[in-house]
């Protein structure tokens, strides 16, 4: 079994990480931190458990370790639910001293060397890591997944890349389970939209031409189109869902088709759903609460194929999204022996 | 004062038309129609106001009339809140009885001799009146006020007519009211977002095109710009909120200033806002439940004017967006003398 | 296997049976009903399927059958989801023919012959089957299960029967869901409270005394208390809350140990939870959206002991409170050879 | 003009404040303090105005003080908007330097010399300020007003105090904007029920003992009847629905004469409405979301009154319940020339 910790285990993200991790098949959760003032306690003492799936008992005597590099040099690889701000140093530090760091958080994405992964998208950006190491010296390395609204763009696109295209608008939908549990105040989201999530667009922007882009085997070159997108926070618990407009040369049917017949360069990992992207005939699909849970969380679903093209994508924002393809991500590479 | 009545006026939008025009300055309500089950009975006995605006006393002893053109025929105008299949026979019956009808219908808005008006947008297509009355040879009319949607949309595009542009996507954000008082199931939209809404896509495409197409005396031409619109029911009660693209050749601080510095060509209605587009410099603005009421529900927020061109606007459905729409395009044909 | 049916497949309850019983270990399903114009297709083809749970791909190709007795009658056992009116009759005519029915209706459940059980609380209520095949000279026979607030508030009375006790209090925070998909709409709840259900607080008066009262082998005597409450429509999805007030002379102490110690008089069947009853320790739970999903939806959850003696109960309206209740029912009676 | 200062006016319960201030009859607005960091800057530029009226302008440029004795020593009174942790000395401080204040914070409420007013339910308790500025050797004086859903009960039980009773029941849901703009994530009240609020269940007990008990013209004797309340958190923006029960010995039928026919001892008032307490026919009455801005929020509606006795009360918890109670209780006191 491979030995794996969770860095901050006690927020929304921290959670699902949990959820997922408590009885994986091959990693073995052996380490949790949060913040000091829950270091020495039990796991179970600590959490304010806010899924609706139940606590996980197997975790409840775990020790609580303070958010350090100490606490997790002894993991394989550790899990990162980090805020942005403490991120950017530790996880570079925790790499340095030779643990294997896949991140949700947004410190890396960007970096040259370090792979923005969807593991059924873009897996080959995985050698990323060789040229990471040599570049820090380090045996350790960062894997970071895209922020929760990209998770499902890129995805909904993966299947579309046969065909040309150059512009794409999308106008997202977001849950507030996406900002964490205590970031969105009841007062502010209920019988209204926000139109606004701090630096949510120029992310969805930037990472799906990052995550899209090719490999040539020493640096990635951004995928050639552009994205304008305009985000909302809507009251929906968990589930983003995309409107979207794409311009591509390809009939309604066409683009139905690429979706229903595309299938990712793999199959069978422990968290992979079996259908990374299901098209839905309904003409009221996908909605977030009766098909955010698809795949166990994992699925994207897709529907409302219009000329335009238009399209609705929809997703699971702290699975899929987020907790989910980070552990995608380790699964995948475990196959590839990278720990 | 004129003598004014209401079809269908127990519903969202019938209770709202009874809000606006209890206590009007011009105009005298003589009139309630509803279905023959509640006909002969006193309004305030057969309503249910479910508005969080206090109910009017005085039409509280009102007797409802049953839905007919006799009911109406003494009236000099009446506002329609019909649903489309009973409205199509019965607003040609009263406009051919004599009587000026302004419908929030669907029904006539695309006949090639009814004005699809927004008082302040389009004032100029008044004049399909007389085409109208020669073409079925009578002495009543009909008026439309636009899909509630296409509204917020026609009435944000006004000030950026002075650029050019070839194409728009509209993704809306849609109230609940929107649907009537029990189109939309709770089970349904409740922690979900329905990315459909009936023909309504269709809808804001074609009706966007005659209100801001050209009228040269004889008939009117489409607007020159496509509409791609992508529509979504979302768990607000009242207010239509739309993310919008437009391929204008203008800066976003041009699109700002054009939306600051335009005025409607009159001012001074009783119904009419002091402004009926307000821009609004916050980041995280317009939201439906902080905006919809500006300018008593008439005024129209935009917002977030981002390169692209993206921009953010709000109102609210049932007034800007339908009763309130109506009786101001009323206003505006009694200074007109058109009754 | 027992071959069993649903009457009334495609609402909230019946897609609620559909869930619980399309891979049941003793039950095999083999009859679908729903209204004339559903019937001969396909339930796959006729369902909206609106629960968050996976459709079961099994009952995709059961071609629906029409609400009547000859559809059933090769049944051994049916449940039903049917409205009362039509329950009345069919139910009555079902069990004539010799099928048992386990019934969600409300229309038999006071009859002095029927059981009304809650399979954990009152299992020896079952023996009035006997007394109603003969009074009815019938073969088969109805067993109902009470209203789903009444379920909440009888299973957790059920650990404080032995202390003496003469009146309740009970408030109810009632799911949306409670009232069948279409049954609230969204204008009415949303940002609102209803505190007002048709017939519910006399249900829950007259239930509760017959669940709780003694069988002496002929004839149920009502429990000697009476119950007064106020219920309310709150804008939840799933999961009914109670605030109880009970004047018993025990300390809350005393009764958390009863709700800690309480044991159902019999364990293991397919259904039935691992904690029919299970006391939370957390000041603010239970909480419907993190506990209603407890034992799969069939443990009633309590908590907030204090003086008074007040304290909340909290259940799965539509699994606890009605299809899983009947199915566990039907459990029971399975073991006990009634089919 | 009374010069009028609000402490703490960019909170839920500040702004309601500034909304009811900024164009009174009787009280100027010429002091508005908030947090350190806001202090020097205009009102406009640092509050978030989050309220659906619109922000008043004649607020826009006035100069936000810190939250201190010095900034409002010059007012003849100030309204008390500010924490208890912080209101505790501060409005002692404030009132020893000889400055009327009217608090809504629960910090002074139980001081034996310190009135806990509703102006129409027990306006004789102001006499207690005599004794309170004896005490503390004082020129100012400290008037509370009680917890939000105290107010709600007290003032529904004041036409019944004419009835013997000696305990009642109260079950509240509650809004979320009793706990501030961000006290309530929605990430914990969404699609969810809470049913707990920190020690509010104290307060109502306490506080309504106190404020029905009788002054001898030293000291207030607590009025003889137990309180048992369960408080529960629910998803309304705005309004508290109660569920009472109450032992007293009148039918229904006297129980609705005596709300119907209650007048205050007073009328006329700026803040006070038509009716504080208004009885409602309809069955499912009063609802929050229409029954709230009743009487400009400042109506309490009563209804569903049924034997037990059970009735149910509602109330705008922001403005009957905080900021328009502490108002009117001041205006009440200007027309006793306390100030």
């Amino acid at each position: 079994m491979v030995n794996v910790g969770i860095l901050g285990a006690t927020g929304a993200v921290g959670q699902r990480f949990v959820q997922l991790l408590a009885d994986h098949p091959w990693f073995s959760l052996t380490t949790l931190t949060a913040s000091d003032r829950s270091a020495g306690k039990t796991y179970g003492s600590v959490v304010n458990w806010r899924l609706d799936s139940p606590f996980p008992d197997s975790v409840n005597d775990l020790v609580v370790s303070p958010t350090t590099v100490d606490a997790v040099k002894d993991c394989d690889i550790v899990f990162s639910a980090l805020p942005a701000e403490i991120a950017t140093t530790l996880e570079s530090e925790i790499a340095d001293a030779g643990v294997g760091v896949f991140s949700n958080a947004s410190s890396h994405r960007m970096a040259t060397d370090v792979p923005l992964m969807i593991a059924e998208v873009n897996p080959e950006h995985a050698a990323l890591i060789d040229i990471q190491k040599k570049n820090h010296n380090r045996d350790g390395f960062i894997v970071t997944n895209p922020n929760c609204s990209t998770i499902m763009l890129a995805t909904a696109l993966a299947p579309l890349m046969q065909f040309p295209f150059k512009s794409i608008q999308v106008a997202t939908l977001q849950a507030i389970s996406g900002a964490g549990f205590d970031g969105v105040p009841a007062f502010g989201i209920y019988d209204n939209v926000i139109p606004y999530i701090g630096s949510e667009e120029e992310k969805i922007a930037r990472e799906a031409n990052k995550i899209l882009g090719t490999f040539n085997g020493a640096k990635i070159t951004d995928a050639p189109f552009t994205v304008s997108a305009s985000c909302n926070r809507v009251a929906v618990i968990d589930g983003h869902t995309l409107n979207v407009w794409i311009d591509l040369a390809a009939t309604p049917a066409e683009v139905v088709e690429a979706f229903k017949s595309w299938q990712p360069p793999f199959s069978g990992l422990p968290t992979q759903p079996a259908k990374t992207v299901q098209y839905l005939e309904q003409t009221d699909r996908p909605q977030p609460r009766l098909d955010r849970n698809r795949g166990n969380g994992m699925t994207v679903s897709v529907g409302r194929v219009r000329d335009g093209i238009r399209f609705v994508a929809m997703g699971h924002n702290t699975i899929r999204g987020a907790a989910g393809a980070s552990v995608l991500n380790a699964e995948l590479l475990h196959t590839k022996k990278y720990f």
